[in-house]
């Protein structure tokens, strides 16, 4: 049996073990303050053309996030955010633990617009009301779409005239910068956010996200939210080694076209075979939709989430595909679908 | 230079990386539901002769100490502990964040006994004073000291007696268990607190520490508090391959009698050369108080914590040894401590 | 100008200031132990026929809510509302603030239905979703609206049956209680919620809630929470005092009777000019849609809110009565309502 | 029985009752927007001679700190008190419940001085440590001593040139400002803080204390934190009514000085027939070192806490006058005292 249930199942990319073997009896201070995190923050700095970027390395996405809002909010000041986004949805109400309201709004592709966030802004009257003050997106977003260069540049206008902070959930983000129809860079996600997450966990490492906080006025004391929400690693050479290796020749990149292609890979063969899909990816998820029928003679061979009931007849589903992904198990998956679908 | 700073100033047993390099490409599920972190469960449920114990695999000791307490904890309920508790010193507030008053006991030797509770419940009026309800306590303290089987089990007493909960913090609990003069078992430790956490980031590990919760009405539901402070990892294979490694063939204490016998052999030199202690430590962390001309001399070529000026003349250096010191950085130290001291 | 924009707009019924006036110098102990306090509880629990309801006397409804719902759930655990609900929307997140995440229903009405509820509890996977565990109603609704007997029975039945807590926001509950309209008595309140409040400051006091816990498994220290949160008055008397004086010969009913009549007789006028409404209400708020043409011309001389635009032409206004509003306030307003109202 | 255990034990000056009266059926904005209140808070200004000055009237003590706390700190920030402070002993942990840490110095007569605070500045390593932000002082003090003008300025340019802010608990603030030693005026109080407040509840009022954030980097939004909190009286009216009659005519010093002149009458008693203190005071709490003989005597007629054991044979007791003490009652407990002392 192949999971295409999530791009975590694996361990890391073999380069990171190999890096962690070197490395081993390095001795190094603890905290984030050994050589290999200071290479991998400045190697990250200069990828985004900003020496002055503030980056923490964290264990996890959801950290990653819950730490960024408690340290950027005040008590009253709330989040916006789409209402498919993961802090609205997946992370067992993180977020509101740290105090702050999330306000949805419903979007039909998980992107949130300028004209999204207007009616979430009219608010009245002042003090009786949460006061938005953070803007969060995905990008890609939970459902595999991708913000465009000009989208993500209107959204962050709109931030600005509106005195809101961009902070943009990136768990995904190699395979959002490595998508066929990308033309976002890096070094724009910097620019136009005013902090943002790059994800490791999903795109080849153990685990380790990059937290870049790029807004000078949220970057002093950041290392003590961490403290103390137990978000600081006492060996923090685990998360630099990582990053570094995969910062390294773009490794993280290479990872997420690898996944991406796979991806890509299976959605051909769907359409081809006649399905449609509940959204557009370019990324290294795809909903398909299938019959029932269908699904269930896929179960026992391979793994993947019942995303979304559509009718009686047919749901979507969800199909991951990672840096770990043998070219075999699309293969096989391919046939298997085209062998249990009706000759059209 | 070497440094004796700390016991996680490497990477980790060599064990650990074989075994993640082993596992590698094995497809798991995400959040623990792994089965390398269900055969590690199982085998300190065993070593704990505690079937039923709840068991979660965590990233760091702060991070185990706050979820903890968050979990256990009604909002108006404090924590007791000594004033030299890490809680109360070294976790940014992380307790406190979580909204617990902690009220401590000033005790020589880093240990609580009933006596030190006893003034800290006598409280009034109700309702205007927080309740105090778990005792933290830590076995090595911070301050090298453990507990003795009488001692643990008569804190057990009275903590039941006063319906208080006993949480030990073992972030070095291996070292405590293989010292000397140690008479207590990991199954005692079980038996007689609420819950602890056995630590492995200290002992040879990445990361990781296992928060055990032996006490029923405290288990239920902990994996939400996991989730929604950001402390379940998406691999948790990540800590559950380097628990079930370490819990084989008592890897984890072999690496603690290591730690230990290498302090010991530096305390042992320390006294031979007629210095004293700041505290009688039998574990891996020593405190000998030295004259500052000596630690200056030592300063250059090994790496320590200047601990506790104790006069004029001399301070308390913290010395710790690990899993990974070399006997010849030991040789080493104490040649050079030789070298340094005036003849007597 | 007469102001119709709230029920708090004037002090208090005279009764209560004779009482303050004649109970003044007695010496009576702190924090809700005197012995007003105290008889306003007994004279409440007769009326519920519950002599073991835990009651709490608490300055304001905001305060009331967040204390219900800070003490009553776990971390993780979140409340279940309609989008109209006071804590959704005017309380500057209040209960995001203690850490408890609103899940929203979208109602025409107001009111929650066991329909409402069951797609908020179809959750998965656990404890990467928050766990619904509290229903907060408003009874009157935030828009004039009432639960029949029959409505708020079916819905404490659906939340025994899916372990639920039912809470029941009454800042009008006098108001609902005397509505033409109404067959639920305050003991049914008691005996269908877990807890509610009953509102006095728009219903004659000072400032004053009466937060009632039937429950018995919510009961146990609730005034550490009161005092921690700064909820507990030192002179409680004051609150004390005014339930005591309004609980006695009925007199909230009939302040609030007499609020609703008014507030019918108004909306009698309305109906008769032609005119429709927002929602139908039979309690003390209601909601004419009006031309605005209309609306500017009645604004100089009466204080309202514009609720809700309609359309280009017409937004729908909301009108409050309360215990002092004089008949010649409203007599005045239907008849300035009159004059510049087209002819028919 | 009369009762000299608290300076709450009574309603109101009569004043405020009247103010209540004449007011009750003036229409006004909710939520401190109406006109009594605007005019105590320009009194208040007048008085502090700091027309900017933020002013916010709330309920309680409790309320009040941890408003302010809340409000000024960020996440890992601490608060710096005497060990006596009101904050670390009776509010049920409510600081700590907002996430911040208190650290204490103990001092001998309940008031800080630079030398008590520099300990607790020394920390390292950062953001392992909580960093101390505010200085939380009370005058008069919980045992009854005053701050003199040298030491409020002393302490004050010693937190300026720190980086701390100093917070001024002023429960008894009256009591304080017109105490025969003291020489510290209102003005001076707002000058050498950043925010202290002023209290209503202990001095005449049914309840109320005006928080007074005079440092312009504290003032903004802080309407947010007191809605959010549950503070923010929908009448604010009831707050603004009784402030405006005790600032007027200088009632509120009048009441006071009523209130520490039968004190004192009550200490020179004391003293007359050879007893000592527990401190020195010249406020409205005194507190006698009684032989519990004499104290088992006294208990039949008079209320007052047995406030600290001695020794065996004896205890300091707590007397508190009030605005509403009759000199009768002081008579009378002089006359119990002398009839019950032996002849010396």
């Amino acid at each position: 049996m192949y999971l295409f249930t999530n791009d975590y199942s694996e361990g890391c990319h073999p380069a990171i073990l190999a890096a962690l073997t070197q490395s081993n009896r390095s001795q190094q201070p603890g905290y984030g303050a050994d050589t290999f995190t200071a290479q991998a923050i400045a190697l990250l700095q200069a990828q985004l053309a900003d020496p002055t970027a503030d980056i923490h390395l964290v264990a996890g996405g959801t950290s990653a996030n819950l730490l960024a809002m408690a340290a950027f909010l005040k008590p009253f000041e709330s989040v916006l955010a789409a209402q498919t986004g993961h802090i609205c949805v997946h992370e067992a109400g993180a977020i509101e633990a740290t105090g702050h309201k999330i306000e949805v709004a419903a979007t039909a592709d998980g992107k949130l617009r300028p004209a999204d966030l207007a009616p979430l802004l009219a608010k009245s009257p002042p003090f009786h009301t949460v006061r938005p003050r953070l803007v969060y997106v995905s990008n890609p977003t939970e459902i595999g779409t991708i913000y465009s260069r000009q989208e993500l540049t209107d959204l962050s206008a709109y931030c600005q005239a509106n005195g809101l902070l961009l902070y943009l959930d990136g768990a995904r983000l190699p395979m959002a910068l490595t998508a066929a129809t990308n033309d976002l860079t890096l070094a724009d996600i910097g620019r136009l956010t005013d902090a943002f997450y790059l994800g490791g966990t999903k795109c080849g490492a153990l685990l380790g996200e990059a937290l870049v906080i790029t807004n000078p006025a949220l970057q002093p004391d950041f290392k003590y939210h961490l403290k103390q929400r137990g978000a600081l690693l006492s060996k923090g050479r685990v998360l630099g080694i990582q990053f570094l290796t995969l910062l390294q020749d773009d490794l993280l990149l290479t990872l997420a076209r690898h996944a991406n292609a796979l991806a890509q890979r299976l959605a051909q063969a769907v359409q081809d075979l006649g399905y449609s899909f509940l959204t557009v990816s370019h990324t290294n998820q795809i909903f398909p939709v299938l019959p029932y029928r269908v699904i269930e003679q896929l179960a026992p061979d391979f793994g993947f989430y019942v995303w979304k009931p559509i009718d009686a007849e047919q749901a979507a589903i969800r199909l991951i595909t990672s840096w770990a992904t043998p070219p075999e198990a699309v293969d096989d998956f391919i046939a298997a679908l085209r062998a249990h679908s009706p000759a059209r």
